[in-house]
């Protein structure tokens, strides 16, 4: 057991679950959940998956974690990780669970105190559904946590963490922040907007109606609904924290739209099997990757 | 029992699965197969799903069929339909499972015997697999097939080929071939269109390897992949065959992408967060149609 007594700020589906994750694998002793919803409180409460909840000031259980993982909402994890700053205890591990981490890395260079070892944290899981009831202990189970610490960071600090998010039963791998960044925005920011803009587009039809487009949804459709109803706040803070890469990647994706409308316009069957043919490989290489 | 025998001309998947559907749910008493590929003949002749199988040349088949079904890549489907014209019986039913209508009729339109009841059809099932091995009897359970008749068909021919699909399990719409084309271009095309470019990019990106695109894919990406997957030459026909309906569609997206893309440059949170929540009903739309 690296960390005796963990703090999880945000209570919601990460969060809770990485609580309920911690006690089934026997990670740490205590756990406590502090959130500013009063609902999410009461809710944490009844399902019993923390030792100890804050509605708001968690200054007290700060104190006392050996491991604090921030996981509100993108746009206010580093005010929360300066609010919290004065109350940690000397050694602390802090790290977080946004799906962005250059901004976050950036928001807070040279404001953290120099007894707190910061490792940033991206765990690749999630669901459609939020909120504590949503969680799960087995949301870990496989699924890939990245870490970004900062140059010059305690290796111990990274070791521990490392072992933490094995013991949850993720896979880790260490990246600098802006590649994990450019590389999210590749394989999951803009698939997510992606998403969203085309069940927007459908929805927004007038030759086509909505029952239609749910009662026909198996055509391909049904398959972006999913990605399409994920957390609306989660992915408005992530589309504007990693600016820079999704920008660079919806222009990629729209000259490459372009160029296959171009080819259909002009009845380049040739230019479009090229194309298609392309992508079947990389579904091969995933599902062998599955079974590994 | 409408049709006593079956011809399926195009054994793969969408041909071997009806083959065996029918069988399983005693659609029909006799059923043929026919196929230009002779690996996919021997394959169907070793699978045993077929009391006869035709290596390109179906016409005495043909003559002895009620009805007829037309599972060739969809620019192949005029041509199969005019060139097996002379050996139908009288009285045939004759329809296919393109994935776009208007182009077909209006290819057949005033080319057809008057003692031919074509129905053009759509069984809205599928997987990423062709072949003839990749079919099951259970691809149509439960699965829309949209039924698109020519104004002034034979009411007991549609009637018929309703009941021989509700047969085999499916739910069955009949619609005006433009509209379906429409619906299709919404729910469908353009949902395997965006897969397609989404996938290319990932894969052209230089400052991301495949190697990385595949570890973490789970953020998204994975669920385009399966679509991207799908038969390149059956959806480079789609394209071309639904041009306009296609592109009016890629527009409308692109339009779309391009105002989310603006909101991202000029941090305009409230307008993605409007966005964003906006398509989480219809998902909920979708699964509550699952129930029913």
């Amino acid at each position: 057991m690296r960390f005796e007594t963990l703090l999880i700020v945000g209570g919601g589906l990460i969060g809770s679950s990485i609580a309920r994750a911690a006690r089934a694998k026997d990670q740490c002793k205590t756990i406590y959940i502090a959130d500013t919803s009063e609902a999410a409180c009461k809710s944490i409460t009844e399902l019993g998956i923390a030792d100890g909840v804050a509605d708001g000031h968690a200054d007290h259980f700060a104190a006392q974690a050996d491991l604090v993982i921030l996981c509100t909402p993108s746009a206010r994890l580093a005010t929360t990780a300066m609010n919290l700053m004065p109350s940690l205890k000397a050694g602390a591990v802090l790290t977080d669970v946004g799906s962005v981490k250059g901004h976050l890395v950036q928001a807070l260079a040279g404001r953290l105190r120099k007894d707190i070892h910061f490792v940033p944290g991206h765990p690749i899981a999630g669901t459609e559904n939020s909120g504590p009831e949503a969680g799960f202990a087995e949301l870990f189970e496989k699924r890939w946590c990245v870490l970004t610490p900062p140059k010059g960071t305690n290796e111990t600090a990274v070791a521990d963490l490392i072992a933490f998010w094995k013991g949850l039963g993720s896979l880790v791998e260490v990246m600098d922040p802006s590649r994990h960044d450019m590389v999210m925005a590749t394989t999951s920011h803009l698939p997510h907007l992606i998403a969203y803009t085309l069940v927007g587009t459908a929805i927004d039809m007038e030759t086509v109606t909505n029952k239609e487009v749910v009662k026909f949804s198996a055509g391909g459709f049904r398959d972006f609904t999913r990605i399409a109803a994920s957390d609306p706040v989660m992915w408005r803070d992530v589309f504007l924290t990693n600016k820079t890469a999704t920008l660079e990647m919806v222009d990629r994706f729209i000259e490459d739209l372009t160029a296959l409308k171009r080819a259909i316009r002009w009845d380049d069957g040739d230019m479009l099997l090229d194309n298609f043919a392309k992508t079947r490989d990389i579904r091969r290489r995933i599902l062998d990757a599955d079974k590994d």
